[in-house]
């Protein structure tokens, strides 16, 4: 395990995966707490809201007040999420407590493409083109390219390592076009479909043809390999990871309503703790907002660590005996 | 990634674990349904029932009953758990239908020790002398170490390798004293403490030790990392774990009730098939066999693939399209 990174740096989505998937609207203040507890855990980077059309995700049409309301924190990059004008818009009225910048979305699934995207492959690159000018139009930079559905898609099947290789080339190709310079490749398992090696193989073809790139994962839990995934990760150092605390989360439209969400980030950060990398995150503080953040969306989280907790204690009695 | 297993020989143990832990008593017929069901999906070897005092484990008064009632089905080799004299004779009288073997089982920690088995690690071996030769007398061969709490415990807290290579060579010279033939060293992370770096030290050192040894695993995932603690045993080679359907079980005297407990056989069986690594198991038949059993114990229990679901429909389905 030579190439573990000595330190990680985790994006907690849970509050804008959270709460867009919750069956009835929350209060903003209570969209507030758990924010502001999550942004206490030591965190690096924390997306706070989504800037969509209140009609298609009705949970965020409090997005503004939201953002307005969470308590500034020296340290950590509080990020959100759009998909068009309006949402940029939106987002750049909050420049003084946002970190924004865009990313360049791709779908190694065609179907996929269609069916959360709205577009096929090549209208999306269209649509992509377009919402990169408006960025660099506003004076955003667009850093990152994030490719959906690398590992496999519940519409399409498997995705072979090709496919992700050819959608990351398509989104870095229209980053050269634009003169973008990209920082990160995000990989995605939208759907659940990763296995460690898979992860190995997909990754391992990203870096042989990007080899300059830091890569990122965003895992899902669904079939319950997300933390292995992570660790496949890990062991060919990535060291840039998206989670949500409890494990809250899962694409809407991925058609398995009910399945665990993204990989939750108190199990991640026990991974790493554990293993000695560094992750900045107090796991006491991030477990106590995991339990809060059930509290707040009423039901129980899929995360095993929220139930089992932390060795915290345990080592701390077994030092005083 | 060159060392993982052709194939692994999972033990099904949520029977023996699942229904000792429900709070109230189960129907034998149930029982027997769920065996029935789990011995039907091509696991190789399933732990059916524990022949312990009623008066401490109320939940296994009908073991005997269970064990009679179940269909026999060739190439599955059903086991069952004992402590005492009294125990094996009663296991001894379903010759017929169970693989009945002792093994030679010990703690790494004292603290552990002294709770779940009650006696102190000198006591133990004591009482184990006792035990091998009861087998030996009754002609049933003692083939197996088991080391519990082998990688943390929640009493005494971190265990060191050196610990857990200690426990396993009192238990390899307790053999050599009484002239058993070791054939599996089985760990177990009876609380949920283990690492996949700590796994990859552990299982290392015994096998630095005893070369000739195949190791066992048997991990809890009751902080989230048992399937990736899989993954590192996997890349180490280990081929032989236990596991229990849905992720019941759990230890009754750890100390932490309602954490998760075993890790998942669908999850592990998820992750080695998805890998190539044979199990010989049907997942889909192995995630009805969780429902069935979820339907029986009255709860929904921790396993994520429970909820998300196989892909083998998600493939057919692409590949009709």
């Amino acid at each position: 395990m030579t190439d573990l990174p000595r330190a990680v740096r985790i994006t907690e989505e849970g509050p804008r995966e959270g709460f867009q998937i919750a069956p009835e609207p929350l209060q903003t203040a209570d969209k507030i707490a758990l924010i502001d507890a999550l942004s206490a855990t030591g965190v690096a980077r924390l997306q706070v809201a989504s800037f969509v059309s209140p009609k298609r995700v009705p949970g965020w049409a409090d997005a503004d007040a939201v953002v307005a309301g969470i308590a500034p924190r020296p340290g950590v990059a509080f990020t959100a999420l759009w998909f068009n004008p309006q949402g940029l818009a939106r987002a750049l009225a909050f420049r003084d407590r946002l970190s924004v910048y865009g990313s360049i979305t791709v779908a190694a699934s065609e179907a996929f493409s269609r069916r959360n995207l709205n577009r096929d492959r090549a209208g999306q690159i269209a649509a992509m083109r377009e919402n990169v000018a408006g960025h660099l139009a506003a004076g955003v930079p667009v850093n990152r390219v994030s490719v959906q559905a690398a590992f496999g898609c519940n519409f399409a099947g498997d995705i072979a390592p090709a496919q992700a290789v050819a959608a990351v080339a398509d989104a870095m190709a229209l980053a050269a076009e634009t003169g973008c310079t990209i920082e990160r490749i995000s990989l995605a398992d939208s759907m659940g479909w990763a296995n460690p090696l898979l992860v190995e193989r997909v990754v391992g073809e990203v870096r042989t043809r990007w080899p300059g790139q830091a890569v990122s994962l965003h895992l899902h839990d669904t079939r319950g390999l997300g933390i292995a995934n992570a660790l496949a990760g890990l062991r060919l150092g990535v060291a840039d990871f998206d989670a949500a605390v409890g494990g809250t989360g899962g694409c809407p439209f991925a058609g398995h309503a009910g399945a665990p969400g993204n990989i939750a980030t108190e199990e991640l950060v026990m991974l790493c703790e554990e293993m000695g990398i560094a992750t900045g995150i107090d796991i006491d503080a991030l477990i106590a907002a995991g339990h809060l953040a059930e509290r707040i969306l009423g039901r129980t989280l899929p995360s095993a660590l929220l139930r089992g907790g932390s060795l915290t204690g345990f080592r701390a009695k077994a030092r005083a005996a």
